[in-house]
């Protein structure tokens, strides 16, 4: 059962890092059982490509890169396909869906810790296989296995912002899960990328008193509060000024929750310091190797302090990243943190910008893919 | 009101690290309001006491050291007096009471951190003034100010089971509280003390699958399958050889949660690689300054790793320890962790024996007090 009136579809192939990414045609996959074919209407590319790209980190090649995305159903399965514990999906719904695809039987997804499936899929870092060729952002399909976990794009939410949601702002989303309740609370946001401006967003939209963003680029930090900080405090102070600023902000007690979005070592020691007594320290930005960090255990224990680690998220916390930023998209401005769009035939070049330039995110646009209804 | 037909009272007074207790006599005060007056007929000798009289701590003093105890309510103040959330107390009673003395309405109180009360007072720790010396374990009496969570003992419970009851046991219940339910789980106990014998237990009473124990004192090591641990991993083992003998016993895979009861650094390093994705790391015996400990972030993050620090408890703690000694009272040979017993008179010769015999407990017992019923 073909998608659309065209058998072939066309994706920019990441080869090996720093060399030319190229757009090539593969034939549309041959849907089986609960499959599902997207045409993308827009892929973001995430600070994990440009360091896949770049050859900062290992990742699986050939491959096609993207996990930020968002489209129309193209073509379903012979046994239909259903929204994440929704209703049947149909040609033409716009979805998001989990990046991580996990089976929600093995071990660890019945632990509730979904991102580490046992057959873990993580779309955008799939070796290229035959009839698996789709699976990555930067294309104009995206072929989505069995029980993935989809979801509808609430129509309040346009492609720019909606194509981070399954990234940054459902990382995030299970942030502010493990986190907790923060109504009435101070919540410090150390580091204000993508991920650190949608904590800011988050935690104002979810009550927060006292949002304090902590940034050392000039750039960045004035951009937090049009995403809700109630302050900024300049990330290039010494340790101590930037615990007597938050101090300062709280009555003398310390934050009563830190989010941590950077990964340097640095301000993780920092973080640790700037919390109250009972404080809860989420830390989400050392997703690369780096030095190890060094707290006083003492410290910990008379403090009562308690220190998770967050990477990825489960498939409710995309459901809840969607429901946020349908609620708020008139609120804070999602789509301006896309810098730039091109097209997928420059990919290559959307790759470069966003490495040179930095903005928050560039965007990647297929040509219009038609939308056929699919008849099973 | 006079407590019994005494009007005077006993207690062992430290006055300064090595220098003789003397056992002094003082007043027994008039008691107010919703105060009450405890006969105390046991007290034990918990490890801070020792650091306390031996120097390797700060404390006030004057003072009468001792918070682990157990008594009969031999007088109460006009107002009466109530157990914690209970019922009225009556003299007579067998009772236990919060080590910690919380207001209950503070900041912290407020937030749930009884053990950061703003208005905080610690049995065993309070410089002696005039009409409040009676604040401490090693004595014929003890005054419990208004507001002191006080529990009855289950009569099941020994003294020597119960006097620990308001420090170790109540301490493990709050390592047990942040850890979660364990049924089916299994639990590392690192650390065969007092807490760690008590934490093999209440793993064991809530249903744990497999509790393996890390010690590296042989005499220590002996004493964790009695109390329920499954198995016994020496601690004098490399943390390589740890680890290893860990993922053994957990499909290797690590254990669901770590309770940590040590307080050395190097533990506390290799305990961090004990666990499974998404372990609960409760850190409780880091009670001294120490060196920092190091970790590798992006492992707590890639890992989702949990690390929480406790130090004290809640007064719900304490309620929960009673139920779990009375519970397990024939289960567990709690009794037998009192290596020997003094009388009061010879306090000093008790801490003398703890500190050089080191049993894990030694019990100091007042002579027999009078319970006089008062009338209000």
């Amino acid at each position: 059962m073909s998608a659309d009136s065209a058998s072939s579809s066309q994706a920019a192939v990441f080869r090996a890092p720093n060399v030319l990414m190229t757009v090539e045609t593969f034939p549309l996959p041959d849907l089986k059982g609960s499959e599902a074919l997207v045409a993308i209407s827009c892929a973001t590319v995430c600070g994990s490509d440009l360091h896949t790209y770049f050859g900062r980190r290992n990742s699986p090649s050939p491959s096609v890169l993207g996990h930020e995305m968002v489209g129309h159903i193209a073509a379903i399965g012979p046994r239909g396909v259903t929204a994440y514990r929704g209703h049947p999906l149909k040609a033409g719904d716009r979805v998001t869906w989990s990046m991580v695809w996990s089976c929600g039987r093995c071990y660890f997804c019945a632990l509730g810790l979904r991102a580490k499936c046992e057959h873990l899929l993580k779309f955008g870092h799939e070796t290229l296989s035959p009839g698996r060729e789709l699976l990555g952002g930067f294309a104009r399909h995206c072929l989505l296995p069995e029980g993935t976990a989809i979801f509808r794009v609430p129509p309040e939410v346009g492609d720019l912002a909606a194509a981070p949601a399954n990234c940054a702002t459902a990382t995030v989303a299970s942030v502010f899960r493990e986190s907790g309740p923060c109504a009435g609370q101070s919540v410090v946001i150390y580091g204000t990328g993508m991920l650190g401006l949608t904590a800011c967003a988050m935690a104002a939209a979810n009550g927060a008193a006292h949002i304090i963003a902590i940034e050392k680029a000039p750039g960045r930090a004035d951009l937090a509060r049009p995403f809700g900080a109630t302050s900024v405090i300049d990330g290039s102070l010494t340790p101590t000024a930037i615990r007597e600023a938050v101090f300062a902000l709280t009555d003398n007690r310390g934050a009563d929750a830190l989010w941590e979005f950077t990964g340097i070592p640095e301000v993780i020691e920092t973080g640790f310091h700037l919390l109250r007594f009972g404080g809860r320290y989420i830390i989400a930005g050392a997703v690369f190797p780096a030095r190890p960090v060094q707290f006083p255990a003492d410290q910990l224990v008379r403090r009562l302090l308690r220190i998770s680690g967050v990477y990825n998220y489960n498939p409710e916390d995309l459901k809840a990243a969607l429901a946020f930023l349908a609620a708020n998209a008139a609120r804070f401005p999602f789509d301006s943190l896309v810098g730039r769009t091109f097209p997928l035939c420059e990919a290559q070049q959307a790759f470069q910008f966003a490495e040179t330039a930095k903005p928050l995110r560039v965007a990647v646009l297929p040509p219009h893919t038609a939308r056929t209804s699919t008849e099973l």
